[in-house]
């Protein structure tokens, strides 16, 4: 598993085309990982269409990877298939609802990272945009997603073009609770920080972004208060429109 | 990558024990799947305690896993630690939201598949429990889990003492779509569905459950209406009592 270990998120691809018969093979490899009631509540649409990944560029913030990836994987919750075969059946089938959209992005997720082990495995690069949480309403009109269809996570493919140094993560303390959850005091805080607030990287987006510390670059900068609160609203809003939220 | 490939949900284990530093060792070495701007927004509760597994036991409707695996997981979205973090350092963290729910959850949920096919290639097996968001509420008092910490995933872990058949799994055409998201026919539909209602068990299933087709399984017996819009209430609800809803 040193291709788990030795991760890093590319960013920056050949112009080497990745054949769709690999993508497709690695898509139904991925499928071997746990879904509820094995119904995969998921679907990917796979983008390559110049045309396509035109629209969806700013919909992601104009992320670069967009379009200079060959390949964009848009992974999205789905419970239309299976509804429309309960519905040929003679079935009642009660998945407009939110707990039926948390299964679904579960299966999402899991799906999603079982694809992006395989397709590093295999030697190619991912980068994960959390930005298709952000605005998914434009999302689902340019993919032509339909109702108890929504996008959770979308994946650029391609053929490494650099090779970053890996991030940094939390020591592991910091996350593994033994039995129940113990409650972080502010010396533990502390000490799980302190070698991300001490990197020189962070140092210097602190000094640029004139802030006090590397919280506050999250906090003002990156992941502020007034654009979490006004994209929550968007992202309920998307889930009544595609049916998975009274 | 023979371990994804070949991967079956283990639901029996051996008695024999898990050792503490190869849980955490696969626990860090998960954390290099992708993160929201390297938040690591998850816990995990690793609960070896015979008394706490009794009582998680009915949370996840007495499935044998959860008391006779040697160790249980609980993998949850945590906002709670970065806003500390952000409080001890006069930051306004703005993460009380639904959208940060849904980030931490992704985090969560990549680093829970991550974990398993690092478990699964060290030989042990492993089970998804989806009860997990049934009865959260129930979890997060048992765990003990903090405003922020939500319950996303449960995986039961250790040495595998059975080796079931594979699940079958759709044909991977019935989920992937070509640059947008083509609707299923009438026919796709059947087609897709073909094989997994012609399994042998399968049938049995309609026919213990005298129901007309396999469909009818899932809606009236495995996966009802009812069912699923009570426990949506009581998800949105404990999403509101973690602070992640207004």
């Amino acid at each position: 598993m040193e291709s788990i270990i030795n991760r890093r998120t590319i960013r920056k691809y050949k112009k080497d085309e990745v054949q769709k018969e690999l993508i497709d093979s690695l898509l139904f490899q991925a499928s071997r990982a746990a879904t509820m009631g094995n119904m995969q509540l998921y679907s990917v649409v796979v983008t390559r269409s110049e045309e396509i990944k035109e629209k969806l560029s700013p919909l992601h913030f104009n992320q670069p990877m967009v379009k200079e990836a060959p390949v964009v994987l848009t992974f999205c919750a789905d419970f239309n298939r299976f509804t429309k075969w309960c519905e040929l059946r003679n079935a009642d089938a009660g998945y407009d609802n939110f707990l039926s959209f948390i299964n679904a992005a579960s299966d999402t997720l899991l799906y999603t990272q079982n694809f992006c082990t395989l397709a590093e495995e295999k030697g190619l690069g991912t980068c994960y945009l959390g930005t298709t949480v952000y605005n998914p309403m434009g999302i689902v009109e340019v993919l032509n997603l339909p109702k108890l269809v929504f996008p959770i996570a979308t994946i650029t493919v391609g053929w490494p073009d650099e090779n970053p140094e890996q991030q940094d993560r939390l020591p592991h303390l910091a996350y593994i609770h033994e039995d129940t959850y113990q409650d972080y005091s502010g010396d533990q805080i502390d000490i799980i920080y302190f070698c991300k607030e001490m990197l020189e990287e962070n140092q210097k987006f602190v000094e640029i972004n004139k802030k006090e510390n590397l919280a506050q670059v999250f906090t003002d900068c990156r992941y502020t208060r007034e654009a979490n609160e006004s994209m929550s609203i968007g992202l309920l809003d998307a889930l009544k429109k595609q049916g998975f939220l009274k």
